[in-house]
């Protein structure tokens, strides 16, 4: 059933392609659908399309205050042993195709099938659930790829056990690797700390990631804004329609992150220590501020629209003032000229010595007096 | 009473119809009136408008861990034994038109009058009701009609007792097949699971397709912008016109359910088991993202609409400057050649031998430099 | 002082008869004012305007289970032997205008002056107040008047006490009809249930009727979305326009009823009984889809509007293309023939043989040629 | 300070009334700076800017049931001795430019210095403050100014205590005459209640003028809506921009009563008798109304700038269709006659006899041709 | 990390400046990234950037009813001798970017890393946090700078604790030398209360600033209202654009500051005395009276575009009546004149005498009954 529907999604990125330069982003990202079949079971467990990484990577990262390890698996069964243990483990997986993987992983540590199918579903809305025995977070990483104009998206779902975390990621990324770094080199309080922290180092290192973006945003906008009080083209409304878009996808990506903290602080969960609520305040915090900025955003990019449209009115009323000012000088002169030419036998004027050196006065007469009326008129 | 609206109703499709091509949906969607006439009693049947069969069919499907039954039956009464027994009884009613068959069923497992109207009544507004001795649920099946560009709704109904679940629809469809079949096949958890959980299955079917239908939309709403941004006609407005008559029906259908599986969650019904709450709490999710995706497009269809209105301010912008152009150059070289056609006597250059090549040259002079002077103002 | 403001409030419907057509009902129905004058003490009675009836006129109805009694009464007087009686008792007065009767109904049944005064203030927002001993019920019945296109609203009053409903109306109507057959017949439980199910039973007749006014407004947006897409006027828009005060009257109307049926089931008052509540739960339902159907109104008459104004932009370039084809067509070829009819002694052309039909060919050519040329650019 | 803020607000004044005729009201009534400077002491009294009294008029009434007292005072302290008796006592003061009466009226009765600068400061936003031994309301009233377009607001203060009620308005007005007429002629039950009564007496007393307001409003619509419909004028955009400014302010002087009103009724403060309480709530009724109908204002406002707006392209077709067809008529004609003025030696038809009537036979078919083609079309 | 996004923000200002006038101010206050590069440890500080003054000035002011002590102290171990003295100790630190500084309050006050991130990080959303031991206190000072158009912001972060305050602005700035003025003279009665009390006059001498921006503001839009209503250019859009942007950066910093007051009052902290509540409820009612205003400030800039545009549409109606006008009275005089040059040798009316002298007769029989013809259709 997934097969009917592949086709019908890739023939409109074609059509759009052809046709159009800027915009020919696809609407894809906004339709996700649920990874089973309508109808079928659910936690029926459909992969993740692949990305670059052919086969799956599992990394183990294991440390407390004093203790350092990190090595990379090839089955989540190397890492049962530090299961029990009372150091902090933190298995990361990147690629999400590898289904029996993702199976293993949940028989090993006891996760819902439910969890199962949205780990591999890249369609998730940003959420926080509590099971229990361990709460499942999942949101999106979104970064500008080099070269492209177009935010890119990556889910990643968080694990977080009483004194484990495992992490999944789409591909191998290096959003984390700060985090990781910190851990190694026991910077700051995180070695000192549990697994909740690193749950919110994570996701704190993501959250910074959103002002990049927003900044590359901002700096768009002050672009285009630059483009369409100088010199806009029908151009500039295709980059201004494709921005709004990403504006619209940005949206739809960080607003529930701001429920999702809000639940990891009011529903006290015992996986979550009191002292790291503070800190995952200070992220609810920082998306506060990146909402706002969107929504600003949104507010400014409203007016840029209504400079574009008002701009399209102004030439046109420039375009309008040349044709009538030449068409209001020149057809009463045509008209006079129009008359000497008439072939009547009996015209006296065509006769007088004078006539044509006195008309040639009258031409440039009321040619002047026209100019100057139009700069009177501030046409001019 | 009901007779006196029927024909109003019919007059404005014909309307409708004679002179418009794209948008010739009906807006009787939007309306649909209670089942009784206004000020008759409440509790009052009146049959839904037959559709395909002719006549309601009864399929039960009596199932548990070991055990699996389906007949087609022709009456009610024969499924009344199954009633107390421990399996789950799941009874599914294809058509609406037969009042007696629902009053006999209403009669047989004590369903309030209200609700009997309601499951008739095919305009409902998707809701969930606790009526302690059942929870009487509604809400829309939705699909484009294959070969048509309209979304069909059919209303389904489930009654959920404690031991059976009663299922209504407009017509039999294939969306309940594959829960059916998971039932057959004794597939997942469902044959261990009760009938909170066939509900919540059916319900998810349905959701589920709600995702297909987005997709479908999504595809409409790509191409329109292929064709807004290349080459836009008045008949793009019909097109774009027609998709928020959808998309307002859509949304007008999803966003209740929200409600509906909030109050299944939060009623605490003894009729629906904790472990449930899960999976409801999953299609919850779903509905928020589906409900997330229409706003989405309703935000992109809004700038669809200032892509197609600037366009047409573009097109004007070059006919206007084609027409400035033309007239700006020509008008001057007319006025200069009516000046030379005038008949005075004295007109010493016509006399001249060199005057008309001179002219010439004069004429092409200011075409050219008109020409230079337009592309400096980047007009060309 | 009622007196300084009537003159004022005449004046404008004049103004507005004279030069309008289709849009000429007045805003007096948007602004009702408190009966009393401003200052003067509340629960002062003003009358409100006569409507058909010269004479209120009092039907005194009183029925339970096994009895039926109707009759028209001529004073409040008469009907106080039923007060204490266990049947329901059911007093209808159309007519608002007889100050002196109301305040013997509210000296004889213990009425509120506030109450009083709102009864015969026909500008009341929608509303249910809770008095102990009564509540009071305001609401609204709406209609198309026959022949006109405006719809009518007529305030409708009940006094729900403990065994007796009283109910004011402005003017004898149909919409109670049914109500009061079902009780004459004794059809479904009406006989059987108590003054809080007739109450009900008036507010649902009532409403049902919107239902009716909803379909005769969706016919005629579908009028109007006939008549924008194939042939707008001027006109038109005044009918947009003129529909869009209805929508907001209509809505101004139905919004607070929601409020009302939710305070009555809320507010758990001795007068209602439990058995009731899923009556106004439906009548609830009802209002709110209702609400819904006004809403999508709302946008869909927004997209009329778009497609209005693009209608009228899409013909300005129609013509304005008309007119760059014929100016840009003739004005070069104007040209050529005024050069060829300048007078110069010196112009060889002028001698040739094939000169002219020469010039015909290429007059014939750049005709052609321009042609082919706005085919190609799609302008013809 | 306050020296280095009052040029600024007046230039702008100056600036605007120059140009402008329509919309010269200031926007200062939107800006109201707190009494003090920035910075300095709160509670600082900084009088507010005369009007039309020099002097403070202190009006002292005293009644109960049967008892009436009325007199002017010169100092509040005459009015001390009835501070503890039974009787009710209201203070009424217009002015509040006297801070030294402001002052001694705040030490004898015990008034918070805030709640002083509150009193004298005109820009307040209506509100309801509970301090326990009395409460503080502030709010506006609004009237149309005679001859004028303007609405006048004009700022009420009342300190409500346990038997005494201070009023405070920046000029003697009638608004509250009506008020006073009540309790000198013993009419209604206002002789018979206490201090809370008469609070509401006046608020009731000013909200119902806002119904005066608002329906001079309403006319000022309903002329505007006809000028639209008829004949609009620029003008008409001044106008309607001026109204749009007067429902802003409108708006904003309403909405925050309802609030104090919702106060007053849930803070359950000693001083407010229950009894009271359902007087408070019909004035809030009226709020409500008041406000749903500004909101319906606003809906007409944006359909009249639709009206207006659709206008003016409207008459712009009119004019391009006017010049089209003058110029597609006559620019072929033109050309035609333009050829047989051309010189050339051979031109046959210039010989023939018949040749000169033919062709206005050709140009009269042509000119009519051409009219039958624009009928067709409708231009005509 | 932080570098390689410095020049990515320093471009797009050089870019907007190159080619536009008014509005080149830069989205950068928009965007205000967390003081940490992402990924790094929380509670990293990095320096604000350079303020005017080198070093950061501390000041330390103490007092009580009878004392005061003022002094420029150079590093914060001075100021601990007085931590834990009765008296108000208030330390106000001037710049941010000496981190070692704030790192060292920090320690000596016991403030957690985030909060010195947040003092340091000038892109603090207005917050209020409650960390038990002291309450930390976030906003914007607003003003416009002399001699520009722009809004300027800067932050100040206040450290309530029990006796001591702590303050932090960017600059030395002269918005809190009134309050050290009345602690000085003693005036009203800040001396005789507490820290909480001082937090207040704080906050409250910074609120009192906004309504000045916000009259710059007022007086902006009446200038540039009446500069529409006259005589509007592009320019003006470009005005009003620039505007918008400001009034979204104002009410982004406006809006938060409710929140945060409100739960000063709301938290019930101890280190707030009941008696300050009522202060900080009237700084509430200004930030109430703020927001109101911004929000009647956007809704009239709306209005101001609105008559912008349809200025345009005027003026493109004016110019296009001008070409119509012209063009219509000539074109068929041009036609008639036309004929008669034309050479055919049977034209009778050549030959008559009186031809010329009538044609004028009909020139300006026709021109005249054109301008009358206009005239009488209100173009003229």
């Amino acid at each position: 059933m997934d097969q009917t529907r592949n086709p019908a999604k890739k023939n409109p990125i074609k059509r759009v392609a052809r046709g159009v330069g800027q915009a020919k982003r696809t609407l894809t990202r906004f339709i996700k659908k649920p990874a089973h079949a309508p109808g079928t079971s659910p936690g029926t467990l459909v992969p993740a399309p692949e990305k670059k990484s052919a086969k799956s990577r599992i990394t183990l990262i294991a440390y407390d205050q004093d203790h350092y390890l990190k090595k990379e698996i090839d089955t989540i069964e190397e890492a049962l042993p530090l299961k029990d243990s009372p150091t902090v483990t933190w298995i990361n997986i990147d690629g999400l195709h590898d289904i029996a993987l993702i199976e293993s992983v949940g028989r090993q540590f006891g996760i819902h099938p439910l969890t199962q199918e949205d780990i591999v579903n890249i369609g998730q809305r940003p959420k926080a659930e509590d099971f229990d025995d361990y709460i499942y977070i999942v949101f999106k990483m979104l970064s500008y790829r080099d070269g492209t104009d177009q935010i890119e998206s990556e889910q990643v779902s968080l694990i977080l056990g009483s004194n484990f975390l495992i992490s999944f990621q789409e591909a191998p990324g290096d959003v984390m690797a700060p985090v990781r770094e910190r851990i190694e080199k026991g910077k700051g309080r995180i070695r000192k700390a549990g697994c909740d922290y690193l749950a919110y180092a994570l996701i704190d290192a993501v959250v910074d990631h959103y002002f990049l973006v927003l900044e590359a945003f901002g700096e768009k906008i002050e672009d285009l804004e630059a483009e369409l009080l100088s010199d806009p083209t029908p151009n500039s409304l295709q980059r201004l329609y494709a921005m709004k878009r990403d504006v619209i996808f940005f949206r739809k990506q960080v607003w529930p992150i701001r429920e999702l903290l809000n639940r990891l602080v009011k529903e006290e969960s015992p996986l979550i220590d009191k002292s790291v609520d503070v800190f995952i305040s200070d992220v609810y915090d920082h998306t506060i501020q990146i909402i706002d900025t969107i929504e600003s955003f949104r507010d400014l990019m409203a007016g840029l629209l209504d400079i574009y449209l008002s701009t399209i009115s102004n030439r046109m009323n420039a375009i309008m003032k040349m044709l009538t000012i030449m068409a209001t000088i020149f057809i009463p002169l045509s008209f006079i000229a129009g008359i000497y030419g008439m072939n009547f036998e009996y015209m006296p004027e065509l006769k007088w010595h004078w006539a044509y050196p006195a008309l040639w006065v009258i031409f440039i007469s009321i040619f002047l007096g026209m100019l100057a009326w139009f700069k009177s008129k501030k046409w001019l």
